[in-house]
């Protein structure tokens, strides 16, 4: 264990760590949820209690930390949009003071997934690659030429804010039609609620309340509703109107819940096909909850990729899963530290 | 003079070839028309005259080529879109034997464009720009990290192909709506003139009939009313409907051209914002024929650029004009060999 990464993996509902050894392979690793509404001190202790639990008496050759943004890169004060009670904290900082002499790195959590599939996962071998998560959000990491792009802020990557729908949906980072604002699971569950959805209805063979609904939340419907100012039936008040929900029905079959899968397909495809063309991909790797749904989502995701996707360079490019499954941030962070010649360019 | 490079622009209507010294100075250029309609034989004749006429006796220390898409890459076996003489032509083989013992090397002339751009011109000092040509066509090269980013097969850069009109016009990628498609000149002069637009009319003074027109052809007129199956006046056969001549309508208050022109800067200002997003750019340089517009395309493309660039990080992005005119593809040709640390990734 003396040649141990530490890895961390910081997200709004939970916090990992991890002891990594050189060639990607998890030794250790612990999970824990993360302090809903915790303050500052509350989310630091979290993590710092995880991290002890993880590292005992190892001694760490180096720190590498994947966390949501926004953050001041690479100095690493974290104001995560999930994470209030974190605004401009220090992390890297404070992880650098309990971990003297060794490296310390952090990146957005997006960007080491994509780090850790071009390392040891799906994009391995390809020298230029767009990884992405959808999931409550979407969001990715680019590796061109064989080397991690950072950008002028560190923050490439973000195809989630590509533009799919100039007209479309308001988007949370003030611009509009980004395809995060089409394809985010919350977003995509709250459009097919609009067009008629009723969650879990499909899954349930037929009830027409379905019991196993009855403690969850409505969230996408609930607001489509009260933007109408229409009551909300008690049995939509208590199904779940998430992506993953919606992946469920449309797998057994639900019309609205179908189109709503083409909806973000199509919108993936639109922003492969932009990002395809800019950069001359080889792969992109997709991962995150929505990405479990297959075919449902690939097969729409394909057509427009395909369609839109007319040059002859860019016709080659292979849309894949991602491999790693949720370790992938953990692997990413430890890639900041162990395969620094390719994902890591600042100094230290 | 015995430390220059020969830097070479080849595109459809003119070959040019120069000396250029360390710094980028043009030391001799001579430029020629491209021979209409010339075979492969013709067409190498020409530019191995000019080659002739520009060296002399001098030896140079590199060739540096830039030259229109698609190629194979680094080989450098070029099918220029707007050469049918040329197809597989092994350029960069033929000037390597014409020149023994120095580094051959060739890119698509708007990568070349852009390396210029930020080696010698308005992207200077920038680590993350993405360098645009907005003409008969829309080109672009990407500097990431300081460096020429190639992508897969050399191909990295083509912002023309990132999609701003999903169900917008065809493009002749094979896709569909793609910012080339929209904000070309010639597509857009088409577009215009389907509006009602009248080539040179606002610029005529009032005149129903301009008469320097009349020597010209009025390309986008007669598809659009070739299409309609109406008979084309004579007075719109003469006109020029050209990029070039919606700039000057739109300069002289025509009310159509100024709206083809915030067409083209709302589709520029798109797909920036997607490229920022991504990329996470510092700097856009535009240059090319509708650049020279200025704020006629500038202020609309600013506009929608700021209204999706919404996240903070892409907020800092900056959209110049091109600095290097013309000579921007032989500055950037010859940056291939003297700034090779930064633009030149292939083993040679």
């Amino acid at each position: 264990m003396s040649d141990s990464v530490l890895a961390i993996d910081i997200g709004g509902t939970k916090l990992a760590a991890a002891l990594i050894g050189p060639d990607g392979d998890i030794r250790v690793a612990e999970r824990v949820a993360t302090p809903p509404g915790g303050d500052a001190r509350t989310l630091w202790e979290a993590l710092d209690g995880l991290v002890c639990d993880v590292t005992g008496d190892t001694a760490v050759t180096g720190v590498g930390i994947g966390c949501g943004g926004p953050m001041t890169w690479p100095e690493g004060a974290v104001s995560p949009l999930n994470m209030p009670g974190w605004r401009a904290f220090p992390l890297r900082d404070r992880l650098a003071g309990r971990f003297p002499g060794v490296p310390v790195r952090i990146h957005n959590d997006a960007v080491c997934v994509a780090a850790a599939e071009h390392w040891r996962g799906a994009g391995r071998g390809s020298s230029n690659m767009l990884g992405m998560v959808v999931s409550t959000g979407v969001g990715g990491g680019l590796i061109l030429g064989g080397r991690l792009i950072d950008g002028g802020s560190g923050n490439a990557g973000h195809i989630g804010h590509v533009v799919v729908d100039p007209d479309g949906p308001a988007c949370e980072c003030g611009g509009r039609g980004c395809l995060e604002a089409v394809a985010r699971g919350p977003g995509l569950a709250a459009w097919a609620v609009g067009q008629g959805w009723v969650p879990g209805r499909a899954t349930a063979e037929g009830a027409e309340t379905p019991a196993y609904a009855e403690a969850a939340t409505a969230t996408g419907r609930q607001l489509a509703l009260t933007a109408e100012g229409v009551e909300t039936p008690a049995y939509v008040e208590a199904a779940t109107a998430t992506g993953r929900q919606l992946a469920l029905d449309a797998a057994a079959g639900d019309a609205v819940a179908l189109t709503a899968m083409r909806r973000a397909g199509r919108a993936l495809g639109l922003a492969i096909a932009s990002a395809t063309h800019l950069c001359d991909l080889d792969v992109v790797t997709v991962g995150g909850g929505l990405s479990q749904s297959g075919s449902l989502l690939f097969d729409p995701l394909e057509e427009t990729l395909r369609a839109h996707a007319g040059l002859d360079f860019a016709r080659r490019v292979r849309v894949v899963p991602a491999a790693l499954g949720q370790d992938a941030g953990l692997v990413g962070a430890a890639a900041l530290i162990l395969a620094a010649d390719r994902y890591w360019s600042p100094e230290d």
